[in-house]
């Protein structure tokens, strides 16, 4: 072994200090705090990709997220990146040049997907409903049959307005016109019921940092067998590697390398076609997060967000402050608080990190200073959690000199906990 | 608290059993084992990416990979992917649709570059040498002059030959040109020496899994200022969060959003500016793998994988077995052994893994059953892991009926690291 040079051969930036984060309490829209469980599997040493001890991983992290995901797709595997990886991979596998789209948007996360679709080259027709509110399910059918596009996108839950898209009925107007879906799920799997089957929807992604309890950096996605095929027809192999037995499709080259879905799902096949190498530890990590939310039962996930959802609004409601947007479709891991006029909501955010270690978030574009967000998600997402967040919030707000009842939240939400409210 | 369900209701994959992987030894051409401290700091819980603490991590990696990469490039940072995410953020974001680029190619990671470059709408000119050798500087300087890229890029060690390109002159030639330099280096950082400033590179990019001693899933990347210049050209700020003050580029939008570097360069600067969420976990990783390279020093680990690459040569020699390409120009992390005629290479792979575990890499494409390769890299460039792994492969030699000098490997390898040869 190499012993270390002295001190003083050292470059100065080699004294940074060990990873040492402070206790922080993730109470925002996310990322939240990781199940202790998930950074125990990624302390796990690593194997090479094409060991047959690791493809068994994979084949497990598959059928693991298959039931998350509630559904029977055969290609439901992992993106290595964050969320917005597997966005991207989705839209630009699906849609070739001159495609048209049409995307349902009510926040930011639906005009990043009209983001992401323009640089696919899609043509693209949107849907817009009014920040705090969500389209109706005539809107979008009248839509569909009016434009027929190819693909129809949508985010079920949008963070930045805490709003969920109901996605009933969706699927089945889509299949009725000949249109793939693809459904943005990063902030709401595992946290909010998503039946990929029973609703019907072809492509589904995710991300592990929200109610899945894990880092960002893997994402997860199920693929249809409708939208199999169109992705397929798309395939192209790599020269260098191609196995002459591998027919490539004859439609439009997907865009991208990273992101092609046909390359991947020919990665995680039988085939083991080499494309990146598979990061054994986002894997170790997405796979104990699926195993941690399968064990808990997903309909008791569900139940434990919901529950949550109804503390923490109560509590804010009984301090005396207003929630943002239609609450009958709020998203269940995260609730927008209006700023009360006079307060300066990025000081009492960070007053709250300074004395309670709980960061809150705020929002983006015209919410930007008008909103905080707080979520209960994941490993959070519990009764001491809300409990604790509610009493830093009205002690800070004491502090800004904002008058709320003294006690007020932390009671309501109590109640609810209870069974009394 | 909610409680786990009975073992009756919960689904059949939940009792997938933990992550507990076998003990290998990876001696292939990566992932190499992780550096046990790097694997510690990644344990370390979450942070909010736009938490105060966590931008001071982000700013220390900056200033960590700038002496990794040997540069002053104010941009230096990760990408949150695996190598090969990096290399398309790096291509897709220099090259516009018909942009010529010059591919120097002497293996499949040259090919891969082509293949980027292609779905990236570029128009390709290539230079190709047999797959065994590498480009002459001469070559190189009489193409660039002639057809004018825009961009000529090239991959420094190819992992798939085991051919290392030497980039002398390289950079010199395309600045007299005016025609921006890529270099992969995914295999090489940190492993071989690599002075971007000194060579004269635009964007250098790389991966941790290989001579870094990390696990795949975050890339460094390095731009120079006349790269970003280009790339800013191109900035295209998402709506939504767009800030009035910030000025979009008029160049042509970047293809992709996940991979597009002026707005992650926009989310590394003091602006912050929404993109993904950093996978804080990957980045705890990445800057543990820079601090433990900075602590021993680049040069005594240049000098550690030489070492390491003259006594496998050596005992690989000495066993009587033929070494692929131009050992000249061979990369010193890893070698490529010709599998001896009537020897299956795949069954000697499995009994090495079954018998020894050790891990050891065939490749790809002409090559695939004629070489195999054997790496020593990262936390596993070390005397005792190459004399193991000589060791076990001329006992598994000879358990395969190949005769080969009894003792002969490991004594020559030994000597080389005792000086005596």
């Amino acid at each position: 072994m190499t012993k270390n040079p002295s001190p003083a051969q050292m470059p100065v930036s080699a004294f940074y200090g060990e990873i040492d984060p402070p206790q922080r309490l993730l109470m925002g829209p996310g990322p939240a705090n990781v199940h202790p469980r998930v950074l125990r599997a990624m302390s796990a040493q690593m194997l090479g990709q094409f060991d047959p001890e690791f493809t068994v991983y994979m084949d497990e992290t598959m059928a693991l997220y298959r039931q998350v995901f509630q559904t029977d797709n055969h290609w439901t595997m992992l993106i290595d990146g964050t969320a917005r990886a597997a966005i991207e991979a989705a839209l630009v596998s699906l849609i070739a040049p001159d495609d048209l789209v049409l995307v349902l948007r009510f926040g930011r996360f639906g005009l990043l997907l009209t983001e992401i679709v323009q640089r696919c080259g899609g043509r693209i027709e949107a849907l817009d409903a009014p920040w705090g509110e969500v389209l109706s399910l005539d809107q979008i059918e009248e839509a569909v049959r009016r434009l027929r596009p190819k693909v129809l996108a949508v985010v079920h839950g949008d963070t930045s307005t805490t709003m969920a898209q109901p996605l009933d009925g969706i699927g089945a107007i889509c299949r009725k016109y000949d249109c793939l879906t693809y459904v943005d799920a990063t902030a709401t799997l595992s946290g909010m019921d998503l039946n990929v089957d029973r609703l019907g929807l072809d492509v589904v992604t995710a991300g592990l940092q929200k109610c899945l309890g894990g880092p960002a950096g893997s994402a997860p996605i199920t693929i249809s067998p409708q939208a199999a095929e169109a992705i397929f027809h798309r395939r192209h192999v790599e020269k260098g590697i191609a196995p002459a037995d591998l027919k490539p499709g004859n439609g439009p080259m997907i865009r991208s390398n990273y992101l092609d879905l046909a390359m991947i799902m020919d990665y995680w096949s039988e085939r083991r076609l080499n494309h990146h190498t598979e990061s054994a530890t986002m894997l170790y990590g997405a796979r104990e997060c699926a195993r941690v939310a399968l064990q808990e039962g997903l309909a008791n996930r569900f139940r434990r967000h919901d529950q949550a959802s109804r503390a923490m609004v109560a509590g804010l409601q009984a301090m005396g402050l207003t929630l943002f947007g239609d609450l009958s479709n709020k998203m269940s891991n995260v609730t927008g608080i209006e700023i009360p006029s006079g307060i300066d909501g990025e000081k009492l955010r960070g007053l709250m990190r300074d004395d309670f270690q709980i960061e809150i978030g705020s929002s983006f574009g015209p919410l930007k200073g008008r909103i905080w967000r707080i979520g209960a998600m994941g490993y959070n997402c519990h009764k001491h959690n809300v409990l604790i967040t509610l009493c830093a919030l009205e002690t800070t707000l004491r502090k800004t000199g904002y008058g709320v009842t003294a006690g007020a939240g932390a009671d309501s939400a109590l109640s609810v906990y209870d069974g009394q409210a």
